[in-house]
């Protein structure tokens, strides 16, 4: 698939058909994953895909029944979890390096955005969640302490897939030459 | 480009050529970055392209001579700079919804990893620079006090452009079944 369709015509999916996804393109799609570039190379994002029903079941139940993913939680055949070791990116002999921390959320994010448009372009859905309480999914997944859940999705087959996008921002607003100049 | 040579030859750039780049070209890498979802659409992502060869040098000034990009952002003719607005994403109602925190980090890097994507595909050249004195860049960039600037980049045409890839980790030490496995 074209670069730009995957980007274009990635969607948040809610709804799922039952269908298995086989495990191969669940390694396809970290074989994304590992391409994206992470701190000093660092590579301290880690995922989990959870097939089994007791394990996604306590998944699930750290997620509000009021989010709006939280079926689509129990209808897929498979809950990816990404997640990263603490104390490393963004460090330097264990202290952060400027002031915005611990970089492993920022590098998960990195993978994830690779690991998603993958999915795309296998005709799988997906739809990012990061409601949910940390220590319930670090118990559910046996996470050891310095590992943090950062967010979930399910995975399967799309049961609807709808092509409107919800509104975005114009460039204008986004992008800003030389400085920002706030416009309100 | 199709998506998988995307992800498989991005490259980190750290050599090059003075041509300047089209600011077209730096709108199609933000009309990538917008479409990245972001928590509960909140599209707290901004982006600077600074051209400017005096605010430039305030950026560049923010890193370590030592830094591997030091002189890459000094020799591209832009450096494009990756910054979010704090407590929002990540927040209901002003409070972090999960012990994770602000996830501004999290989505400014969905956005950036669009971005560099669609720059590879564009032929220009990217590498991720996160060692730099956060406040030194947001007064070089006028960036107000609830905006604070995440990552940079150097953004031209590669002077040269290595396929070697940095070492990753096998997928297997990456992914993880139903629940988290230590392999050390």
């Amino acid at each position: 698939m074209e670069l730009s369709q995957a980007i274009n015509e990635r969607r948040s999916v809610r709804f799922y058909r039952k269908d298995p996804v086989a495990d191969d393109l669940v390694v396809k799609m970290i074989e994304a994953a590992r391409m994206a570039p992470s701190w000093a190379n660092s590579q301290v994002s880690r995922f989990i895909a959870v097939r089994d029903p007791e394990i996604r079941k306590l998944v699930q139940a750290a997620v509000p029944t009021s989010n709006p993913a939280y079926n689509a939680l129990g209808e897929a055949p498979l809950v990816l979890v990404a997640a990263g070791r603490r104390g490393k990116s963004g460090h330097y002999k264990g202290t952060p390096v400027n002031k915005n921390g611990d970089y492993a959320m920022f590098d998960a994010a990195l993978a994830v955005e690779n690991a998603i448009l993958k999915a795309r372009e296998l005709g799988l859905g997906t739809v990012l969640v990061g409601v949910f309480n940390v220590e319930q999914v670090k118990e559910a997944l046996k996470l050891p302490a310095e590992i943090d859940p950062f967010i979930l999705t399910p995975l399967g087959y799309p049961e609807t897939f709808d092509l409107n996008v919800p509104p975005r921002k114009e460039v204008s607003e986004l992008l800003h030459w030389d400085r920002f100049t706030e416009k309100k």
